[in-house]
């Protein structure tokens, strides 16, 4: 069972290089990345302008700038341990993931050939899960498994753990928060060299990357994105799998819950999940029923050079500082910045990515931005 | 706070009588009865033309009709504890079982006046709950109660008991599968005294009926249709309490279920109530947001004689015969009836009319019929 027909491209070696100096670069995240390669055609050229953005955008000192010899170090590094640096389009990037709009420019993987081109479903929940919890995270981790998927989750303790470990012969994918020589947490080390067997692990992180505590909600994105859906077994109030669960319903990800008690607060994040309209889950043909017609469609990527919003960094001196000092550090929609400085469009968005680039952007939820 | 505006009549002592011969007469239930006093246009014609109808549906032995003796004595003992037997439309009958196609049509009433004219909420689950279950029962009931609310439910042990316990201050109405005096079971009678200061007590059944098993589903409609909707707090697969959230649904009430861990088997039901497209319910406000935009609509009561579909009993000896011998035990829908006998669809539903006053038919779900 494969989640879809292979497609794919190969990136030149220079270019695998370019693009992973360019997103390692400070302040350069996977939608800068993108707009970057959208506007200039290429990640060289997007380096080679990327010290001028940065001073435009009114850094007070330059960002640095990943260096051709780290660039090699790192993909040299990543292969002595197997992991492999993929782009998106390429043959073992998992193809759901793909579709994502800040889907990781580079994403080293590491395991079983082909597993992370199966079908996954995301399982996840409470690290501290109780008995019953994890007893049926890891019965319907196994159904699943036996129906052809692959199991995918964060390697955390408690839910993440029993769904790993049920599925270590039929294929689970782990994805991890920091670089992958940098497991989290360590008495995991086994569990993972355990699955890459059948499974795998990917990571957005660089080699040495310590997982830090706001690379887990970014790691989450992943787990839902690269799924078809995320079922939540066991989840508290304002638990971490919540956000998974809210990622997965903005990347139009099917999202399932495992029912409880309402004396129980280990179930009332995924009892309300469910009130919100997610699927109450008790066996894996909940999940496979409600996944089944959505196999069945194209997984549609998005072109390998990205038709994105175009960029005009051309803005004199008085129209850049105009728009800049609209900004402050109340939100503002990007619409109002137009409308308030007059400029096109382009030339906004072109200032804010010269900003964002020099770290003074903070962009939120819902195309509001803020100067920080 | 009100269910209704009252809205009511007063039936005079003789049609009370004479409507209390005809269901208690053998043969008769809520529907036959309606039947029977929309074609007649009263209860005392009906009883009049009773023994003519039952020998043309070809009955071994003449069916027993309730004499008006015995009808004036069943009053006289049902007044004598408190119980008052009230037809749909007057004042104290529950306005919503009113709007029941097979409301009961005398019911017996007793206990606080007025309590059956507030808005009702159903709580039922099974007998052998859990600790949590009966907890949460109670504290739901308790949330409800308080927000003005009246609690209805079926006097059982487990859930129910735990429901009523909790609202006998505030109001708490037990539906009986029994006659008044015929409490099941027995070691709740303390709990029916004690809840009739602010509650209530109904049946339809006679004084002295001791409740066989088939008089609990029949029960369980009046639990349903008297409320605003049905909470089903744990239930297994196939329990009681799943007929009356199936009977709620027909009866187009709102069905709640309270979800539970997966491997716990009493909330097997509830969770299947849920994925059938019950609320989930983890807290009264659940039941209350759901419910309160149906309490602003009006409640629409049958007319005091309703109009059904007419019945012309003039059919020939061919006529009947030829109808007669269509039927077997095989179930038979009315439709195919009528086109197969060519005869009209008054005189089809005459002669089963006829059939179900003599004992010999039987009537499915769906408009089909046998001969028993």
């Amino acid at each position: 069972m494969h989640d879809r027909p292979p497609n794919t491209f190969h990136l030149s070696d220079t270019d695998r290089i370019d693009r992973l100096r360019l997103i390692r670069s400070d302040n350069v995240g996977p939608r800068t990345f993108g707009s970057l390669l959208n506007h200039f055609g290429n990640a060289r050229t997007a380096l080679e302008r990327l010290p001028d953005l940065t001073r435009r955008g009114g850094a007070a000192r330059s960002g640095r700038i990943c260096s051709e010899a780290e660039a090699q170090a790192e993909i040299a590094a990543a292969n002595k341990i197997g992991v492999t640096l993929v782009a998106p389009g390429e043959a073992s990037y998992p193809p759901r993931l793909a579709t994502l709009d800040d889907a990781p420019p580079l994403l080293g993987v590491r395991g079983a050939p082909d597993v992370l081109l199966r079908p996954m479903i995301a399982i996840v929940g409470s690290r501290n899960a109780s008995g019953a919890g994890l007893k049926f995270a890891g019965q319907l981790a196994r159904d699943l498994g036996e129906a052809g998927f692959v199991v995918i989750s964060g390697l955390a303790r408690g839910i993440d753990q029993a769904a790993h470990r049920a599925t270590i012969a039929s294929g689970t994918v782990a994805v991890l928060a920091g670089g992958h020589d940098r497991i989290y947490p360590a008495e995991h080390e086994d569990l993972l060299a355990a699955l890459l067997e059948h499974g795998g692990a990917i990571s957005e992180m660089p080699l040495g990357h310590v997982p830090r505590a706001r690379d887990f909600p970014r790691r989450n994105r992943l787990i839902s994105g690269a799924s078809l859906g995320v079922v939540v077994v066991e989840a508290a109030h304002r638990s971490g799998s919540l956000i998974t669960a809210r990622m997965a319903a903005e990347q139009g990800r099917e999202v399932f819950a495992v029912p409880g008690s309402p004396l129980d607060p280990r179930a009332a994040g995924t009892n309300d999940l469910i009130k919100q309209g997610a699927t109450l889950t008790t066996e894996a043909s909940d999940v496979i029923n409600a996944v089944a017609p959505i196999m069945e469609r194209p997984i549609v990527l998005g072109a390998s050079e990205p038709v994105g919003e175009p960029f005009d960094f051309d803005a004199g001196a008085n129209e850049r500082a105009c728009i800049v000092n609209l900004l402050g550090p109340s939100p503002i929609s990007l619409d109002d910045l137009i409308r308030m400085s007059g400029a096109s469009p382009a030339t906004v968005r072109a200032v804010l990515l010269e900003l964002e680039l020099a770290g003074r952007l903070e962009r939120h939820g819902g195309g509001l931005v803020s100067l920080i």
